[in-house]
This record gives structure tokens, sequence and C-alpha cells, in this order.
């Protein structure tokens, strides 16, 4: 039977599905009634789904991360789809296709993380290769790298999101420097492939999305410093000389300043031309990222807006998509 | 005699030069007495320069825009270029050679606005193609849009610079938005054309760079949009149809929302994808055009450092240019 | 049998009287059960309704905009009055009086409009006099005009609203303008007359009060820079000669500037005297009517504060009325 | 013979006239050769000048706050007119017309005042009225009063600016007011009488305008409130009953929030209407007056536009004064 | 029986315990039905509590600040506890042990505000130490302040909390201002001693904590400088000489300025070191003991964090408690 | 002869004196003329210094770091003492007192390290203490701690200014830790030790005082976590055991974190108690310091007033220093 994915899921419609659940709740609601509160997901997208008057029991027999046969109803509640499950069981993992519930499939990872590698070692820079050889060789960090996600709200939060975003800014990267004879395209590709690796150990992907206490207390910005400078080190005893010093600086500038503003947790403002345009097209990429994931999970039909945005402080406009077919109705007068 | 350019004059080197004046002033130092400012340019810069115990003569010898030949010495003044007039005569316009006064070349000009038609006429969207054409075949329009800066201070300001802005955003937006499909190419290209067109009335550039009386009061958003407006009734006559509202709407938004923050004079927060997409592109090519022209005018070869940079907050880096050949020195210990 | 208006409504009352119904809306609660929320309004204010255990059939019996006899209960809910329905019908619109739901009578628009007529006819500057009456000869223009809002939730959102502010602004500069002889009373009126108009197109109101598509997307401040344009067209027409540019441009800079900062959306700073003095005197006008009008919402008589208001980032002191009585009994020692 | 009036000085110009002489202050030019610079006004403006090789017994031969004769002549310099003087010595005070170096004349200042009085005896509120007699009545608070300006370098920096600020937003109240019935005017009366009271100590003005140790360090909204509760301890006195303590609060409260933001050193918003609408009455008064000083200031007639006001953030246009009669010379195409 | 404190409480723990009761309010949930909710506490902490089903009856069967015996369950509603009560009573007096509600025993007040009264008494300077006993034997202010919370809802939020931070701010000068000669020691103490006394009428304490009127007019720290000025005129009758003023200027000063910047409502910034002083030491005080009082009053072990607080615009870590024990499991590699 | 020291030296005072150079510059005028701008100090302070009519030759006498016996004349330009010199030449190193141009004699260096040893050794935390020792035990690292300044132009901005402002830190630590017993006081001495650790590598001190390339481009917070790391792992190599990693986690945040905002540089905000309190000691030390130095090199003994310090966004009351001896003068009336 054709699987029945959450982006598809209407309005008061009775389901009966298998969903990956997380951040599982025994919560008590104001009249001290117990419920259980999870997040179900499939790759297409996630939803909250309760099940009323719950025990320790029930919230017991399953896990975060199991896969569990849902049969509930889908509610519209504040606008977010939600639902009230009646009745759920554990999936044997034999009856489940992986594919389902993975947002980058494993080919897609592979492809991804190959390109990756081929564009690293395409660059012209002798010390920046080798540096690059010493993270791609690396088993234990590309199995990280591969499976991080780049957010745990926001733009490509999901596993392997960090490297879909890191892929996607080192295209943009090959594209772009080449139009803009005063960049140097290696600093740069470099500097697209290093920016965000220390997400690698801030957030916790193993389960749930989440910040580790090293990602709270100091960051993906000094985590990545701390990782590059272990790199270097490598690359050195690898090369058996040292590695370029004001190249070394200049790569972690490129880590401590993508940001782009103290507001934002720069410790430096961007001061090289690579740096600014780092700042710039890491911008670009996670912003259409991200605001097209909140207009793809709008399920709002009746409106050309999304709801309101309190991060982005906006609504966002979903009326590109239709314009050109409705344009024929609406005329400026 | 080969043309010394004003960006390989040394410090207290003496020089005998045409230079293109501007702004020119007629001042009183604190004890009163006079001496003339201005601004002598080629087209590798400019620098300000002084001829002192000037008088009302003197000042009235030349108009702004005139070529003088000019006898000089050349000094550092708080870390910027200054000359120190002492002869100066008008130069009869024969013995010019433009191409060295002018920015773009006349043939750069045309290979840019031709490129510019090319691009625009390659849309899919017939409404678009149709607006399109109706700015393209203006040639009032054209020959205000090939001549205006795209500033008095900043990124592009000299004749030329507004074209040479645009060209070079849409050819960004032909390379990028290929790579987001949740993008519509057409309404980007458009958007990028469209976004600084007010300039050509904010601004005033037949002689001195300046801003409008009509710049200043409603700005080049404003402006923008009356200019879209006019097109848009031109587009309707020649197509004997209605524009499509939605598009008019969304191109509008385009362009009143680039600056991308309130405090940058936008009315509206970027609000679709297209909007956010312009904003960051466009910001990106202005930074690298008018960041490096910071780095490229610095004379000082002792630091690897920009002077403190006021506007922006920084000093900027210079070191990209060196590292490389100087990365065998230093190295990471 | 006299109305009981919403205001009048104590807690905890039964309630059996018609309404105008808003916002119609079929919810889920928490536990997947439907109920319908709607919002209840007449002349002296608005109210939530919730009737539990809705349904399809429920919701699709009436529409927004009808008339509703409704019985139900009052309840204080989180400090805001509400209602729970238990019974509703629609009421034949043949036992309406109009004037207990329109908060301004027809009388009241009709002399707040003929009022905004009279002050714009007795201009001196016959180029304003004549952009004027173009204005008030458009019969379409002025039935949107003396029909809008001035705001979807803060200051005169109510039909007329707009009409209502426009005209107390107007009177404010009459009385204030002949104070400052260096102000321009003709110019500072049409300002005043000009500077919110763009919410005739911004603002959708012919049932619920909302934002329309061109409302989020370029705003009323364009929006009233468009409407202006056609104006002048029309009274170059008219005259039959141009009308004069600084003017025009002064016009328009009144309107983009109105606001003043550019956080509130002005993409200009105000910088003529006229439009300094039409920032400050709208200001005043818009708060004191917004304000008041918290004030006398507040239904709890045991404070001398209204609650804490997020929007304003302060509560406010509601003593003033009660003071000059009460001060007998509390003394300063 | 007919006094020439600093502004009607033209650059350039010889002068010799007598003038009111400020902040004289023997320094050393960057060679280390002393000058003497000073303030020179009568009340048509004020100008710096400059007396080059001065010594100490020049700089001892007078004081602040003396008449000079001054010959010398006139520049321009950074935009603004300076004297160049060649040679000065005191004028004997039998000579001088006071006339024409106070701003306000004694006749002025004395009908402010009585109008002042006027309006506060016109109160309905006793307790108010019987309040304001005891400031009116003291004569050694009112010869502060009328003497003191209303800041050092922003509005009504003069002697006499107090009282003509303070006499202007009475009459703004007493037009205002009655429109608004949720205003209580005699509040908004006393509120506008005593809301900038404090300068009298926070400035220094017997001689140069500056601020005195009290100003600096407490500032004029605490220091307002002191002096409220010294005469509220006399009203008591007199009246022999307390003043209500709820309508004393509402007066503090009116001083301390009248700047209106934290960030213009309120300690207090602005939470009850009468606070409110005095915030942006005194905005207006203040605005309007110091943005047309600075306009009626500029000496510049060749351009629209006042230089760039720092502490603004923008320019100012003048063209208001002019538009209407060059209003038929140019035309909106 | 041993007394559970409800810090002592467990999830879905059944309680039967004497609090302290406060802030009840009967409201109506969605639905329309009654419930009551109050505010339970003891010396140990407080939480919030639900009776469902109550009506106006049940409402009015105890004030605020009664005892009441409480039978009911503890939950975890949105990550805070709070108790469904089943039953309640009230609890004579004579059977209550004060001790166990006040969160400073009365002893704990009498040796802190002796010890207050002996720093004071210490002081050299002798004009502040006359004045210091101004306070000291006023019996009326020693009462209140020994009595006034230091805040509503952040740090020192209980009975006596003014006098445990103004006492902690003294020791804390006492041992800081002998390192800074710079700094006069006396009148940083006197100035820790009066920096929040305002509070003593800007709060109201005698049941539930809340803002007096004069609180949310005029604020704690102008009412600092009225309480001020009150004492110092006795200081004078009593000594039979003035007070120095400068003196007087610069305890003022130290009052308006201590909250350290405009945006936390100093109408004045720190300008001297001794406010400077003041200011960062009654910020380390304030900020440790409200920090350290969100850390103990989490009630998850499960996690090093708190959770998100928006005030501060952060979470918490709670690691340091634990991280030496826990330090030989976990390590850096 | 007893030497004259800068902080002594009065306005047009003749000087012939030895001092250090710094700075020096060959600079032209606005006519062209060349002149040497240098920086001259002792152990007082320093002023700029000029000699007129310079050439490359006197430029290229001497360096910077040189003592020169110069003979002048001492002005007051702009507020601030500047020297015009005469006469200069080269003194010989053995006619050199140290002591007059070190700021921290060398036994005050030896003094202030041994104590910030004896400080650490007193640690109760094994692990921190083996941590400590790697440092102490370092002789290249603590020569460069000695001999660090603390920044370039704000507190301690001298040699040994670094090790004054960390011990000076560490000894408030020591006072203030005991009274919050939530507080660790190792773990805050430890964070007090290392705060600024950075610095040694930020800055370049060996002869003037500026930022390192590593400094502007990464920063002393980044610099600081790549020194720590260092030391751990020589200290895990010394201990054969692994550090605990919580605890290398939560220095790594009191580094990261101590400017407490974003605004500032810090990459996340104090999320510890250890992190709050060390941000506000640290900013209580650095102000305190910073604020006296310029009441200290306040040259104008007629003002109670430093002049405006634009980034602190104030003047500063020198009043402190002299009201109790003038306090018999002046009386609150």
């Amino acid at each position: 039977m054709v699987r029945r994915f959450i982006n598809q899921l209407g309005e008061r419609e009775a389901v009966d599905e298998v969903f990956l659940v997380a951040e599982k709740q025994l919560r008590a609601n104001r009249n001290g009634n117990l419920y259980l509160q999870m997040r179900l997901s499939d790759k297409s997208g996630s939803l909250t789904a309760m099940l009323w008057n719950a025990t320790d029991q029930i919230y017991s027999r399953f896990d975060n991360g199991d896969y569990l046969r849902v049969q509930g109803t889908v509610q519209l509640y504040n606008g977010a789809m939600q639902m009230i499950v009646n009745k759920f069981e554990q999936e044997p993992t034999s009856e489940i296709d992986e594919a389902d519930f993975i947002t980058l499939a494993a080919a897609q990872v592979d492809r991804l993380a190959s390109r990756v590698g081929e564009m690293l070692r395409s660059m012209q820079n002798l010390s920046l290769r080798n540096l690059a050889e010493c993270f791609l060789m690396d088993d234990s960090f590309m199995s990280r790298f591969t499976k991080a996600p780049a957010g745990v709200k926001n733009h490509h939060a999901y596993h392997g999101g960090l490297l879909e975003h890191v892929a996607s800014l080192m295209e943009l990267v090959t594209l772009v420097a080449p139009r803009y004879p005063e960049l140097d395209p290696d600093l740069l590709l470099m500097g697209a492939f290093l920016h965000d690796l220390g997400k690698i150990d801030e957030l916790t992907y193993e389960r749930d999305l989440g910040y580790s206490d090293e990602g709270q207390l100091i960051g993906h910005l000094v985590i990545g410093v701390e990782l590059l400078n272990g790199k270097i080190r490598e690359a050195e005893n690898l090369a058996g000389e040292p590695f370029p010093r004001p190249l070394a600086l200049h790569l972690k500038h490129l880590i401590v300043s993508h940001h782009g503003e103290y507001a934002f947790g720069s410790p430096k403002l961007p001061m090289s031309l690579e740096a600014v345009a780092l700042h710039h097209l890491d911008n670009l990429d996670a912003k259409i990222h991200s605001l097209g994931q909140i207009i793809r999970d709008d399920a709002n039909t009746d409106s050309n807006w999304t709801p309101y945005q309190a991060a982005l402080g906006r609504k966002l406009y979903k009326g590109a998509l239709v314009e050109n077919e409705t344009g024929d109705a609406e005329t400026e007068e």
C-alpha cells in the first residue's frame, strides 16, 4: 500500500501509519490529568501528537528513535497540524523502509560528500589542498560531518542538513568567485567548507536534535577553530613543513566572522573581501532554504501569506508560486 | 609621453599632468587667507588639490568639468594623498584622450547595455519581457540609465556605475537562480534590473555627483515605483491588455524592500523568496565592489590593513593579496 | 426594550441580544473537539465568543457580516471579556437598527466629510485647492475614504476611522499652524489630508478589517504617493497647466516621511518644518485616540492601571479620571 | 548710524561694530602661537571671532559679558561665518542700546510672564490654582524663570528662552486640550508650566550659558520635582489643608516622563493621557523652534538645503520658504 | 511531624500541609467553568495552586495573607510545579510556626539591621555619619526598611529582601573600597545604603508584593532623592549647620545614576568613580542573587541547564554544582 | 637634579628633559610643509610633540623606543597638553634611570607575578592547580604575560598592565567569592587568571603598543581558548590523566563570555554564576582603573569636570576629590 506522508495529511483525516518518534514527554494538563506528547516524523516533515489519559506505563513502552505504528486523527490547532492518537504499537524494524524516514537518502549523502571532496581537491593552493585532504581522509570526522544537521530549528534542521548546506554553499562559491577577480577562490571555497564544521560538536543528533553542553558553552565558531587547529597540526605532520601562518589566521578569521555581526555572535566583523563574501553567500543560502521551508510547510492554502513569523518579524508572501496563473484574472487598472 | 595616473602617484612626487576638475571651492583658512580647493580625477581615481593664496579671479578662471593641466606636488595628509598646486591652466579639449578620464569606456558601456538587453529579452515570462522592452526602447531612459552612477560616495560612484552594478547583479542572478528551483528566475532578473533605477532621478550627475531635491525628499525606492508605474502603462498600451496586477505588486515589492531593513530606508522588509534573494545578492555585489575599492585605493603598502573605516566600523584586511607569496616566510608554529 | 451594549456587560451576566459577527473560525481544542470562535460587535465595542461542540454544519449556517441573535453568558478570561454561546440564530435585517452597530453614524460621517471639504476649500494656495477639488469630486474615492478604518488594531480601527482621524488632524492643523509663522498652513493642511490616504487600498474593510496584498507588499506610504500622482495628473488636465513640481515633491515628502523614523517604515526622515510638524501632530492625535481607547475599554474598575500593554512597553494610568474627587481622602503629608 | 546686525553680515565684509563677548579663550595653534578666540553676539545671532598673535595681556583686557567695539573681516570657514579681528576696545555701557543685544526685550518678557500668569489663574482646579500662585508670587523664582534659557545649544538657547518656550507650550495646550475631552486641561496646563522649571537650576546663565554641577549630576527632571515639593509645602501652608496626593504624584509624573523615552533621560515613560499629550506637544514646540532656527541661521542661499545636521541625522529642506513664488517657473512634467 | 517544604515536593506527590496564600483569583476557563487560582508559599519558595469547580462562596472563604491547610497533588506543568487542590481549610494562627513562612527570621533581620547600623556608624565623614543617624533613629523608616522586598519578581523579592540586598552590598563595599585608593569609602558606603531606599515607597508589601501608584508614576530613584532631601533637613536641624551641598549632590547622583544606563531608567549615567563603582557592585550582588535563585528553584535534575530565561536572553548552566564529581567520568580527549 | 615628570608640566612651560619616544611620524601639513610628530612618555604619562620644518634626515635620526633629550615648550591644544620641540638629541642609555620610564618597576612586576602564583597555588581543586602550574613554569609564557599591556588605549595600556589587571582582579575574587557560597572560588580564580591571557598574542608591545594581525583577525577571546587548549594538553601529559572535560568547557566559557554582551564581541553570553561574576568583577576593575586614569590625567584644575569622553558618552565628575575640603564653603540652603 502506498504510504501517506505527513505533508499529505489533511484536516480531520484519520491516520494509520508508521512514524519515527521523538521528544516524548509525559505531561499534566491544567486539571492534573496526564497525557503523552511526542513528535512524529517521516521524511516529508513532522507534527506533534498527543495521547490523552496516559500513564507511566504507556510512557515507558517505547523510546525516542523508535518506529511506531499510530492510529489517530489529524486536527488543525493554532494553525499547525497535530494528531490525536487513539492507539499505537511498536513496528518491527524489519518492516521499515528507511528511505521513508531519512531526509537525505544514503545515495544523496554519498553524492554530496563526493562532490564536496571533488571541489576541495580542485583547489590550486597546495597548502589548502593538503589541509582539505586531512579532513576528507578522517573517517570519523566524515561520518559526523555527513550526519550532522545544520541547525535545531532553522535552516537544514535534519540529518545530513549540514552537508547539504555546505555543499550548496561551495557550489555557490564556485559559480560566484570567478566573477570577482579580487577574491581568492581557494580561500573562499575552503572557508565555505570550514565555516560551520563546529556544528558537528555543537549539536547532538544521534537521536533528537539539540545542543551539546559544549555547543551552548562555547559555540560552533570557537569549536570550528579548535577543529581547524587539530587538522593544521595533522597537515603539517603530513607535509613535513609548517602550514603558512597568515593562511591559517585568515581561515580562522573566516570562521569566527561568518555570522557577520556582533549581535549574531561573531566575535569579529568580516574584515577581508573573502570574509565579507562568505558571510553574504552563507546568509543567502541559509535564508532561501529556511524561508522556502516555511513556505513549503504552510498548510493553509486559503491565504497568499504564511502566519506571522516572530523570529523574522514578518509574514512571508507565498504568492509568487501562483501569481502567473492567476494573473489573468486580476489586472492592473 | 606615457600618462602618469593618479593611482600611480607617490608621496612627495612632482606632477605635471592633465586632470578633470570638480567640486571647486574658494575657502578661507583659519587666518582668513583664501585658498582654492578642488577635486582632480582621471579614470584611475581622484584626489583633493589645494592652491594657496587664491583669489576670486583665479577661482572664476575655470568651471567644474573642465580639463586642467596642473603642476604641483603630492603629499600624504591624514593618510590620504593630496596635491599642492603651484600652477594650472586649461587644456584644450582637442588634446584630451577621453579614455583616460572616463571610468567606463563608451565601448564598455555599450557592451554592458547590450548584455542587459540580452538578458532581459531571454526571459520566459511574456508580460515581463514586454515590460522590459518598454524600458529598452526608451532612448531617453537608456541614455540616463547608462550614464548614472550607483552612488555618491560608496559603491560604483562614477558615470556608468549604475549600469555596471545592475549588469553585474543580473549576471549573478542568472548564475544563482537556477540553483534554487523555488525562485522565479524571471521575476528575480527583472527585480535586479529595476531595483536601483530610481537613482537616475535621485542623483545628479551631469557634472558633479550629488543628490537632486527629488532624491533627498522621496528617495530612489519611491522614484523607482513611479518609473515602473509609467512603464507599466506603456506596456499595457503596447500589449493592448492589462499587466498582471499581482506581478506588478511583486515587482514594486522587490523595489521597496531591497535595502532589507527599516534602518536602511526600506519601508517594507523582504517578504517573498525573490525579495530576500535580491536583497542578499545586491548586498553581495555592492559590498565586494565598494570594499574592494577601498582596498585598491589604499596607498599605504607598509601595513596589511587599511585605515579604520568609520562607516563600516572596522579596518579592512588587505593581506589576502600577498599572503601566499609571503606565506613561505612566516609559518604556524 | 433598551439594548444592552457590549461595554455595559458585566462578568457572569446572561445575554440575549443581537450582534454583528466577524472572524468566524471552526477550531479544534487540544482534545481534538471542534468549537466555533467568532467576534461579536456593536458600536460600543467587541468581544470574542465561543460555541462548544460545533460542527461543519453549524459553522456554515452564517457568514461574517451577518447579524446574529445570541444567547449566552459573559466570562472574564485572561483579563478580557468573552462570551460562551449557548444558542444563536440569524436576525432578519429588517429588525436591525444600524445605528446600534456602526461606530460613526451616517450623519456624523457626512458632517466630518463636509468639514474636511470646507477646510480644504479654504486654502489660499490655488494649486493645492485645485488638487483638493480633484479628490473631493471623485465619488468613488470619497466613498472609500469615508468608509476606511485608520488601522486594523490600533487607533481608529473601525469604519469611518480614517475620516475621523484625518478630520481631527486637520482641525489640529488649523489651530496650531497660525502659532508658527514659519509653517506654510496650506501645505501642512494638505499634508494632513493626504498622509494616510493610502490606507484606502492598504486595508480591506468591506467585511472584516485586514491588510490587502497590496498593503502588505508596498504599504500605505507608497500607495499614497501613487494616489497623489494620479490626482496631480487630473488636476493638470483640469487646470490646463502643470502642477508646480516643488510643491508636488514636498507633498510626497510629507507622505513618505510622516512616520518620522526609519524603524516605523518611513523611507525618509522628515526634513522640512511642515514634515516635522505633520509627524508630531499625527502622532499626538493617534496616540491620544488609541491610548484613550485602551483606557475606555478597560473593564477592571478595581485598579488605577490598565493591564500591561506589550506594544507600548508600559501600563497606562487611569487615575486622572477620578483623582480630583478622591483627592480629599488621600493627602500629601 | 544704523547698526549692522550679525545675521546681515556677508562673506569678506569689513566690520566695525559693537558686540557682546562670551567664551573668550587664549589658545595655541599647532605651531604653538597663541591666539584669542571668543564668541561675539547681538540679538540677531552670534559668530566665532579670532584675534591672531594674542598674549596674556590682551586676553585679560576684558571679561566675558563685556561689550566690545570690534574691527575685522568676516570669512566663511567650514560653512560657518567667523570673524578675523584686527582691533578691539571696550565700549562704555552708556553708549549701548541694550535692545540690540537682548533676544527678548524687557517688554516682551513682561508680556509673556504676564500671559503665563493669566493662563495659570484661569484654571478651574482650586488646588492647582493655589499651587500656581505660590510660584507666581515668589519674586526670586520669577526672576530666574524669566531669565533662564531653555537650553545650551538646542532650542531657545538664550536669556528668556525658557519663558518663551513655556509660554508657547501653554498657549498650545489651551488650544489643543479642548479638542480631546478625555484630557484634564488644568492638569495639562500646569504640567506645561512645570515640565522644564528645573532648568532654572540645571543651567548657568548669569554670563555664559552652561550646566551647573547640580544640572549635570541630577538633571532638570529631578530638580523640577524638588522645586515642586517645596512649592507644595508652601501651598499647603497657604491653604491650611493638604495638597491632594494623587494630584501631586500626577504632576511629578508629568515632569519625570516628559522626555518620552528612556534614551532621552526620562526615568519613566509617559503613562497617562496628559503625560503622553505633554510629551508630544513639548516635542512639537521645541522641534519647530530649533529646526526653524537652523534654517533661519543658514547663511547659504545657493542651496535648498542646510548642511548635514549630525545631531538630527539629516539635512533640512529650506525650500518651503520659496517654493510658492518659484512654483510658477518649475513645473511637474 | 516534620514539615514538608515546597522546595522538597516531588512530581505527582500527595500533599497535606499548611501554606501562606496570596494572589487568589476566581477565573473562568475557556469553557466558562470557574476555578480558583492562588499562590501558596512557605519560606522555601512558592507554587501556583488550582481548585477546579470553584464558586463565589469558596472564593470568599479566605483572604490573601491567610494560612491554609491544603490537601492536593503536585504536578509538573510547562516545566513548573503546580498543585491541584482537593480540599482546604483555614489554619488557626495559634498552630503556625511563623519561622516556617518568613524568609528572613526576625533574628536574622535584627542581625542584618544591626550590622548596617554598625557599618554606617564606622564612617569617618562626620556629615555622613550624622545623616546616617537620622535614618537609623527613625523607627518608622527602619520598620519599613527592614520589611520591604527589593523587587516584585527579580532579586530579593520577599519581605526583608531590601535589607538583605543593602547589607550584602555594604559588606561588598567595605571589602572592595580599600583596594581602590581613588574611591571615597564613606561616600560609596552611604551610596550603597541609600541607592534603593526609594523602594520602601515604590513597592507595596503589606500582603502581596506589588507596585504602589507612586512607584509606577515616579519610581524609586526619584522617591529616593525625596527621602534623602527630608533626612538632610533633619540632619541640618540636628547638627545646627548646613549639610555640605556638594556632598548632597553627589549622594543624589549616586541614587539617580545607579541603574547605569538610560535604558534601565537612570536619568543620568554614572559620572563619578563612586557612581561607577556603586553601579557595578550593585549589579554584581543583584545578578548573583537572582540567577542563583533561578538555578536553586529549577526542579529539573535531568539537565545541566535551566529552561530559557526570556528576561535574560539565555539558559543558565547549572553544571558548576556537579562537574567536579562527575569530572572523573567524562574526560577531554 | 630632580626630574620634571610629564604630569607635572604646566601650560607654556619650557622643558629640557629626557623622554622615551614612540609613534614617530613625518607628516605634511595642509600647506605641504613637513613636520615630525611623536609621542613622548615617562612613567607619569605621555604627550604628543611636534617639531616643525622637519626633513627625512631628521626623521631617520632616531627610532621608536629610543630615549631623547628634548628642549621645547608645552602648550594646551584642544584641551590636551602638547609640546613644540625646538631641539632634541639621543641620550646615551647609560644616563637613563629606567625607573623613571617604566610604569611598573621590575620589583613591582616580580611582586605581582609572585602574588599571582601564590593565589593560583592556593586553589583546592587539583586539576586546576596542575593546570595553573603549567602556565607558571613556562618561562616564555611568563615573560610575555608580565610584559604585555592590557590594552592599547583604554585600561592598563602600558607594559605590565595585563599583569597588574589580572592580579588586581584575582585579589578581588579572593575577597568577593567567599561572600557567595554558590560560587566555586577556584573556578572563578582560574577564570580571572585566564580571561585576558589571549592579549599576549593579540597585542604587540615590544616597542609601540598595537594590535597584531592575529589580534585583529581572531581576537584575544579565541586566542585565549587556543592557549588554554595547549596548556591542557601539557597538564594531561604532566598528570598522566585526562583533564576533566566539563571543567575544560567551563574555563573556555569563562573566557569567551567575559565581555558580557554580544555587542562587545563575546560570542556567548555569561551562562553560569561564575561567568556572570567574572564579567562584573572584570568590568569593575577595568572601569575604575581607566576612568580613574582619565581623571588623574586631566590637566585642567579650573573645572570639576573632565572634557566630554566620546567613548563613554559623558563627562566625568572629579569633584569627589575636593568636595570634603570645600564642603565648608558651599552649603545646602
